[in-house]
C-alpha cells in the first residue's frame, strides 16, 4: 500500500497546498481544516481516485480535484469521529477539538464537508452529477456506519451480519467510492464503475478485518497501535462476536473480559479467541473478501500490468495476516 | 410572513412526511433528524423556494425537493448551533443533544447535510449543477457566519462592518439562496436569479437587524423571547456596537453593562442605546436594506401582482419595527 501512496503523494500534497491557499480569509474556521489535513496519513483514498482515473486513461490533472474531495471528506469524518470518541491524539498530534475546542471542531468539520462538494465544481455537468450521486450515497453510508458502531457499544448482542455491514459502511464503501469516482471522472462505463466500486468495497472489508486480527494477534513493533486495545475496550469485533457465538458457556466468556489486570485480560481473552477458532475464522473471512476483490480484477477491462496493480493492492490492504 | 408560510405549508408538511419515510432503516441516526424537522417553525425558507419557482412559472411539484433541501439544511444548522450554544430548548421542546446526546446530535446533523444534497438528485444535470453551486456557496457562508458570531464573543472590538457581514452570512444568504434556487429550478435567467438572491439577502439583513431592535425595544407579548436577552448576554449587536462607537466615555458604557441586577442593567443599557441614537440608527439601517430589497423588486420580470407579493414579503420580514 505504501507504494500506492508514494506514486501519487507529491501531486496530492502540492494540490493540498493550493487548496489551503483558497481558504485564508477566515483563519478561525479554516486553520483547523488545514491542520487536520496537514497531519498526513497515507493518502490511500485520494491515491485510489487517481489510480482509477489513470487506469481508464484519464489524466491526474483532471482527477486531482475529485481526489482532494475524497481526502477532505475523509478528514472531516476524522474530526467529528475524534469528538465522538473523546480522542485526544491523532497521528501523534492533538486532535482538533483538543487543540482548539469542540465548537471549532464541529464547525470546521461541517465546512470540510461543504469544501468536498465544492471541489467537484470543476467537472462538467454530466460528470458532476454522476460523481455527486456516488459521493452522496457513500457519505451517507459512512455516517450510518459510524452510528452503527456507536450503537454497538450499548448493545449486548451484535450479530456477525450487522458487524460486517457496519465495517462495510464505515470503512469499505469510501474505498469503493474513491475508485468509482476516479473511474467516472475518466468516463468509464457504468458497469466498470460498479465493478471498481465492488472491488474497493471488498478490499475495504478485508482491510478492516485484518485490522481487527492484527489488533489482537499482531506484532507491536509493526502494528503501530497497542496490541489488545480492542479487548481492553471490550469492542465487538469479528473475533469477539465469533467467540461469543461459539462459547457453550457464556460465563467463561464474561469471566475472561472481567479480569482486572489488563495484560492478563488480553492474554486470557486472546487464548479464548484461539480456542474457539476465531483466529482461523477471521483469516478465512479475509481470504473470502480478498478473493471476491480478485474476481472483480478479472472483470476489469485493463491490460495485465494494470490488473496486476489492483491485485497487489488487494493483497497489500487485505490479503495477508502475517 | 405568516401568510407566506400558510400558502405552502400543507404541501411542505406532506412532502416532509414522505421524506421521513425514506429514512426508516436506522432510527438511531434518523429519528433525531425527523424530530428536529417535526418541531415546526415557520417554514419560511422552503416557502421562499416555492414562491420563487412559482413566480417564474415553475411548478410546486418540481420545486418541492429543492424546498425540502433548504429546510433540511436549515435544520442541520439548528442542531449543530444548539450544541455550540449549549441550548437546551428549541421551539418549546428539548434540543437534539439534550434529548439524545451530543454524539447523536453531531452525527444526525452531518447526515442531514448529506440528505439536503441528495434531495437535489431528481433535477436534470444542468439544473443540478446550477443549484448545487449556489447551495455550496450559501452553505459555506452560513458556516463562516456562525464562526464569526462565535469569534465575536471573544473579541472586544467588533466593527460595524464585520457585524453586518456576519449577519449577512449567518442569516441573510440562506434566504437569498432559497429564492435563487427556486428561480433556477424554474429556469430563470442568471440575471434574474442574481436579482432574487440579492433581494433575499437584503431582506435577510433587514430581518436580522429588526430582530436586534425588537430584542431590546420590542413588546414582550409579541416578540416571543425575553426582552433584553441580548443585553444580558452582552451580545455585540448593532445597538451595542453603535452605542459603543458613539460613547465619548467608554467607562459609562462598561458601567451600564456591569450593573448586577439584570432588569436594572437592561433598563440602563437601553437608556444608553437611546441616548446615543442607536435606536434611530438601526431603524434607518433597516429602512436602507428594505429599500435595497424594494429596488430589486422593481427589476423583477413579473406582473404587478407578483411584484406586490415580494414587496409585502420585504415589509413583513424587515420593513417595520413597530
Amino acid at each position: 500500500m505504501k507504494k500506492l501512496g508514494e506514486i501519487y503523494s507529491s501531486r496530492i500534497e502540492s494540490a493540498l497546498e493550493e487548496f489551503y491557499d483558497r481558504y485564508s480569509h477566515l483563519p478561525s474556521l479554516y486553520s483547523p481544516t488545514q491542520y487536520i489535513l496537514s497531519l498526513g496519513g497515507k493518502r490511500i483514498r485520494p491515491a485510489l481516485v487517481l489510480m482509477a482515473a489513470e487506469s481508464f486513461g484519464g489524466s491526474i490533472d483532471k482527477a486531482i480535484d475529485a481526489a482532494l474531495a475524497i481526502e477532505v471528506f475523509h478528514n472531516f469524518t476524522l474530526v467529528h469521529d475524534d469528538i465522538m470518541d473523546h480522542a485526544s491524539m491523532r497521528r501523534g498530534r492533538e486532535t482538533v477539538h483538543k487543540r482548539w475546542d469542540e465548537n471549532t471542531a464541529i464547525l470546521s468539520g461541517d465546512v470540510m464537508m461543504i469544501q468536498a462538494y465544492e471541489l467537484f465544481e470543476h467537472y462538467d455537468k454530466k460528470t458532476f452529477k454522476a460523481v455527486i450521486k456516488v459521493f452522496n450515497s457513500v457519505a451517507r453510508y459512512v455516517c450510518e456506519g459510524q452510528q452503527m458502531d456507536m450503537d454497538f457499544e450499548k448493545e449486548s448482542d451484535v450479530t456477525m451480519a450487522r458487524y460486517l455491514r457496519m465495517i462495510e459502511l464505515k470503512t469499505a464503501v469510501l474505498l469503493g467510492g474513491a475508485l468509482a469516482i476516479g473511474a467516472i471522472v475518466a468516463d468509464a462505463s457504468a458497469k466498470d464503475v460498479d465493478n471498481l466500486y465492488d472491488f474497493g468495497r471488498y478490499v475495504g472489508i478485508a482491510f478492516q478485518l485484518r485490522d481487527d486480527y492484527l489488533d489482537t494477534y499482531g506484532d507491536a513493533s509493526t502494528f503501530g497501535k497497542r496490541i489488545g486495545g480492542d479487548i481492553v475496550e471490550g469492542k465487538k469485533t469479528f473475533l469477539h462476536i465469533y467467540t461469543k457465538d461459539h462459547c457453550e458457556n457464556i460465563a467463561e466468556f464474561d469471566k475472561a473480559y472481567a479480569i482486572e489486570d489488563e495484560e492478563e485480560r488480553i492474554e486470557r481473552v486472546r487464548e479464548l479467541f484461539t480456542a474457539k477458532g476465531a483466529d482461523v475464522a477471521i483469516c478465512a473471512e479475509i481470504e473470502r473478501f480478498t478473493s471476491k476483490a480478485l474476481k472483480c480484477v478479472e472483470r476489469m477491462p485493463f491490460s495485465g500490468d494494470i490488473k496486476e496493480r489492483y491485485r497487489q493492492l488487494a493483497m497489500a490492504l487485505g490479503g495477508r495476516t502475517k
